[in-house]
């Protein structure tokens, strides 16, 4: 049994070069893996109106030739070097991520130099790249739940914000070489760009090797797209199944807001765990799907809750209508009990975090992106430690659930309720 | 940087009590969290054929109160504990899984001794447990690929071993009360049940603890289903939709088999990373499929090869030859380099997985179930360095994939190819 089990003091070290790209990195040295998360200021949000999708293509493309390699060598190189990579698209940024032993980090550092300055964009591989985008575009049709999200993302978001990260059909298949090359020179670089890192690393030596691989990057245009707002669109798809699919979204606070965490515990209420109020309400009572939750999603200047429910074509109002009130009676506000379990919850999640290196590179370089500075596990935990039934449910008051945003897919239209039901 | 990145000598702890009860351990004092896998000896396997479903109703049931806690109650302390809990029914076992701090895991030993040994299985929460399980049927309806994996299980092995643990809407439908608790007395025993426990834990202390739990948790029936024949079915399931599901399955030898680590790298050759053989040949030079993995399904005493392909409907023939036409050429044999790189990927999961308590939880619990003792993760890092190209080979000609089982799933049926084409 562990003597104590208070979260350890980890310090986080930073570094920001003259070019723009932060480095930052939590050295441990109870572990012997360490894990890296690169992103790179090109989202999907700076994708062309008319080469949706490019943001993603990129990404594919990078990995196919890279500095001296090829694409083949490329990605052998990095499996000899046991790295298990990442690659997502987000909204503001693309992130490449990578875990390995601690003694191949540099090594894997030196790669990645390549993939994100130097990729080769070979003209020759630009149409499997196309076929890789567009079939995970078409994969997204026959996953109804995945499809119904990215509707309500659409219409809940302001443009470009709420855009698919696959793009479209008709932007990946008219994107030229030319197109993918000049985003990569637009968009890949220092400024914007953040590289946190966690594991068994020794920071000056760390700091040597970042300096002398990326201190050089030159800084290019990273102007932030115009918000507009989202395209009008039906609440309803058709989709011929027995199943239907439910999606509520509503404004909130984004993480850089100092109400955050009050918002965050009350979606944690509402969804976080088996004694959350949607599962106790709508699937462990009524039985009425199979599926239901409700996560905060955090943009930099907006937030959303995005809530979904899967559940058979002849309980979808029933379960749309329970869900909504669930929604709508967290604005009354939320009990002590519920409160303190989801602190037990959240405690043992920090421990968890703080025992995988993945999980803390990629979470200090979202914090900076946020913040401007990370949040330690410890001063994180102190935080929450501080949340109290009072402080969250004077948010609550202030920021009740409203401005909804639904979206359905299934057989036929729901009725969409309203807060006076 | 670490002075090593040598995996850590663990010692693995292990207890046979008198009724049939295993309890494993692997200590360690460099993590603060402790993790538990339960498995009881009632999978999907020993549902009677008119009760599909049995094993998962039960397994949803047995939190709806236990020993003095009420339902509610029941998921309250555990929450209270920060508990991350996982239930999974297999085919042998329903698991039980928590991960959580140190010093609370004697905490959420007790609770789970009352979950398995003393659940109420309360009639009036029978109708609720019964949705629950049919959405999850009818949520598979809604996912293609899971559906035709389900198939393709279906039409590999002998029944009832290629179940879907979800049962069937008839046999969840017809369960009683009755049926759920003669199911829990029959098959909820201590004889074949393996406790695995991997963290902060003092060896001693916890033998006491599960000593004072489950030493005196009777012995039942655990007699073993007899195998039949899968029921004959069409390989091809017609789906109204623009994209193909294509799953092969092929015969291969399981963990407990002398030959397994060989047969295991060889699926790795096949699938695992970015230059195995399928992601290179059939998603990144042809970009034929947004999805394409095989991996090793082991049971006890037979094991597949499962593989699986996601396209369009226009490309799924020729998706359909190629991946097929890889599956056979691994019978060729493997190059030394695709090994070398294999290993180095597997090297680094050691170490990840070393790092995580849920995992090495699982893990333990799972190798005494196949091999009646636990591998220690540096045993099987020196049996992975053994590995070579001509070992491989030579399990590879002695059994190259044959005996091909298709599944298809979309708009039309495909040409089942064969290996001599």
């Amino acid at each position: 049994m562990a003597d104590s089990t208070s979260l350890q003091s980890r310090a986080i070290e930073c570094r920001q070069f003259d070019n723009g790209l932060v480095l930052l990195a939590e050295p441990s040295r109870e572990v012997q893996s360490a894990a890296f998360t690169l992103l790179t200021p090109c989202g999907y949000a700076v994708d062309p109106a008319d080469r949706l999708g490019l943001a993603s293509l990129l990404c594919d493309m990078t990995f196919r030739g890279a500095g001296e390699r090829d694409s083949r060598a490329l990605v052998n190189d990095l499996e000899i070097l046991g790295v298990e990579r990442g690659e997502s698209v987000g909204a503001a940024h693309t992130g490449f991520s990578g875990a390995t032993l601690a003694e191949n980090l540099h090594d894997a550092l030196a790669i990645y130099a390549d993939v994100v300055r130097r990729p080769q964009l070979p003209q020759d591989q630009l149409d499997a790249a196309k076929l890789v985008c567009l079939q995970e575009i078409r994969g997204v049709e026959d996953e109804p739940s995945h499809k119904l999200m990215e509707e309500l993302r659409r219409r809940t978001y302001p443009e470009p914000w709420g855009r698919s990260s696959h793009g479209d059909e008709p932007g990946v298949t008219s994107a030229t070489v030319d197109d993918v090359r000049t985003q990569w020179s637009r968009r890949f670089q220092p400024r914007g760009a953040i590289l946190g890192i966690a594991g068994n690393v020794d920071w000056d030596r760390l700091v040597e090797r970042v300096e002398s691989l990326f201190a050089n990057w030159k800084t290019g245009d990273a102007s932030d797209p115009t918000d507009q707002p989202p395209v009008a669109t039906s609440p309803h798809i058709e989709f011929a199944s027995n199943q239907s699919h439910i999606g509520i979204a509503f404004p909130t606070v984004p993480y850089s807001d100092p109400q955050y965490l009050q918002a965050w515990a009350a979606v944690g209420v509402l969804s976080d765990g088996m004694s959350s109020r949607l599962f106790t309400e709508v699937r462990e009572k009524r039985g009425l799907c199979y599926s239901v939750h409700a996560s905060l999603q955090t943009q930099l200047t907006r937030a959303r809750v995005l809530c979904y429910a899967g559940t058979t074509a002849e309980r979808a109002q029933e379960t749309l209508d329970i869900t909504f009130s669930e929604l709508v009676r967290l604005g009354d506000g939320i009990e002590q009990g519920e409160l303190d379990r989801l602190k037990a919850r959240i405690k043992s999640g920090l421990i968890m975090q703080q025992e995988s290196t993945s999980a803390r590179s990629g979470a200090i370089a979202r914090d900076w992106y946020h913040l401007h500075r990370v949040r330690t596990l410890d001063e994180l935990s102190a935080e929450i430690d501080k949340l109290t039934a009072e402080t969250i449910n004077a948010y609550l008051a202030e920021h009740p659930p409203q401005d909804f945003t639904f979206a359905t897919l299934g057989p036929q239209p729901l009725r969409i309720p309203t807060a006076d039901n």
